[in-house]
């Protein structure tokens, strides 16, 4: 559920298919509907539905039972992470009963929810019109672009998380290589603080590593077996289809398969940083 | 020449093997001096000497010539790249005649000159007490630490540089994924700039990258043909010898040595990167 009934100028409802989620939202004033087609039938037309749920068939299937409740000039948002062609077939199949569909991919974490959001749509230019209002709100200054068409939005986000395995094994490697080669002795916490006054690698990856790093310094609270949700191996797909080489993000998610064999000092980083951002939760 | 005459409270002295060099530096009001002894000669003890030079050999020699002048009191800073074993030996070969020496990696790039740089500093605790001052004028505001004892702070920047090139891959990576997959339709400076607003890949170096891409979105200035200083490859033999595995600065490693046979548009990326951060030049 992402929000809290009047909201931004907005008039809330959700629905969540846990009970308890449900009870929670109604404890905080949000109006919640039974079900999915009650849902459609209590929020007045033209609406625009947010749905942020796990890719695939947990998608796919809430769209099918919202379907006989839509009404041409509907909007519908998917603010979660999708395979783009799963989007481009979303924004068909909705635009032949005249309801509009844009792909949203969110990046921000956790705090994104305070700081707002960066938004990458995808949609027509009728579509994105319809949803800017209620992105608009929904993202930091700066951080909503119409990217493309239908599908772009989760494309270019899929992207976005290849880059973002790369980057976190990049400093999970770094990181390993400084405690294992300095025997412990070095101030990791301290170094990457450093590092975020003027060096080349700062980063707001390296903040999160460094209050990570100054909260546990061994990171004893990972496990070091570190999951993925599926957009790194999405953007792998994608590299392959188009003939481009990408070993940086091969390297990322070889080490995250090997993680969950053998667990290293780089991979509870990784858990580390997953849970500074993203709300994953690896402890050991 | 890293400094210009009276600067920040210091009476600096230069010196560069090239004739030219020393001549810009003259008509800059800079005192030089006609050569090593000569300079060693010229300024008063204790004297604080701050080397920036090639690593090895080029180094090695400007110390063994020093080494005559020098006096019990003196220091040295190496402030260049160096491997850190390298570091080690001037550090105990200068105690024998009482000289201080620090190592510092320096980070920050050109832009280090007018913000300041990010120092990692490795010496012992008299030698760093005598450069700090100096290093303090150099630093940004929070960018000095002194990481460890002779060596350290080479090999911080060692590994610091290493973690930069698997930053760089991934951002390469995906810029050229997103411009091959969208066959050039997204406006990847727009999405460069969309992501410094929130996203999880926000950093210094994509910030680059959009200036780089809004300034020629083709990359065409660049052969993308990548070059590389020694850091790099430090790393991975760092990482050698301490069993840490590197997969993503392999990869980087790679794919630098890869783009001189075939360059790509992610390889012209690096090129720009370098040439942004770094002042190489790697044009077409």
């Amino acid at each position: 559920l992402w929000a809290w009934g009047a909201w931004a100028g907005f008039k809330v409802w959700g629905w969540d298919e846990d009970a308890a989620a449900r009870q929670r939202a109604l404890g905080q004033g949000l109006p919640v509907a039974a079900g999915l087609a009650d849902l459609a039938a209590q929020v007045p037309a033209p609406r625009r539905l947010l749905l942020s749920l796990p890719a695939g068939e947990a998608t796919a299937a809430v769209l099918r039972a919202l379907q006989p409740a839509l009404q041409a000039g509907d909007l519908i948002i998917d603010a979660a992470n999708a395979r783009y062609q799963d989007s481009q077939d979303h924004a068909a199949q909705l635009a032949e009963r005249g309801v509009a569909f844009v792909d949203a991919g969110v990046s921000g974490g956790v705090f994104g929810a305070q700081a707002g959001y960066c938004i990458m749509a995808g949609g027509g230019a009728p579509a994105f019109a319809k949803a800017r209002p209620l992105l608009h709100a929904c993202a930091a200054p700066g951080g909503l672009l119409h990217v493309g068409g239908a599908g772009e939005g989760h494309r270019v986000k899929t992207v976005h998380n290849g880059i973002e395995y790369g980057l976190m094994q990049a400093y999970a490697e770094g990181f390993e290589l400084l405690q294992r080669s300095g025997g412990g002795a070095l101030d990791l916490a301290a170094i990457a603080r450093l590092w975020g006054q003027g060096a080349v690698v700062r980063s707001w990856l390296l903040e999160l590593a460094g209050a990570e790093l100054a909260q546990d310094p061994g990171l004893d609270r990972y496990e070091g077996r570190v999951g993925e949700n599926s957009t790194g191996r999405w953007a792998a797909e994608l590299a392959q289809a188009h003939g481009v080489a990408v070993p940086a993000l091969q390297a990322a998610l070889e080490a995250r398969a090997r993680s969950r064999q053998a667990p290293s000092f780089g991979s509870k980083l990784l858990s580390g940083l997953r849970a500074r951002f993203g709300g994953h939760s690896e402890a050991a």
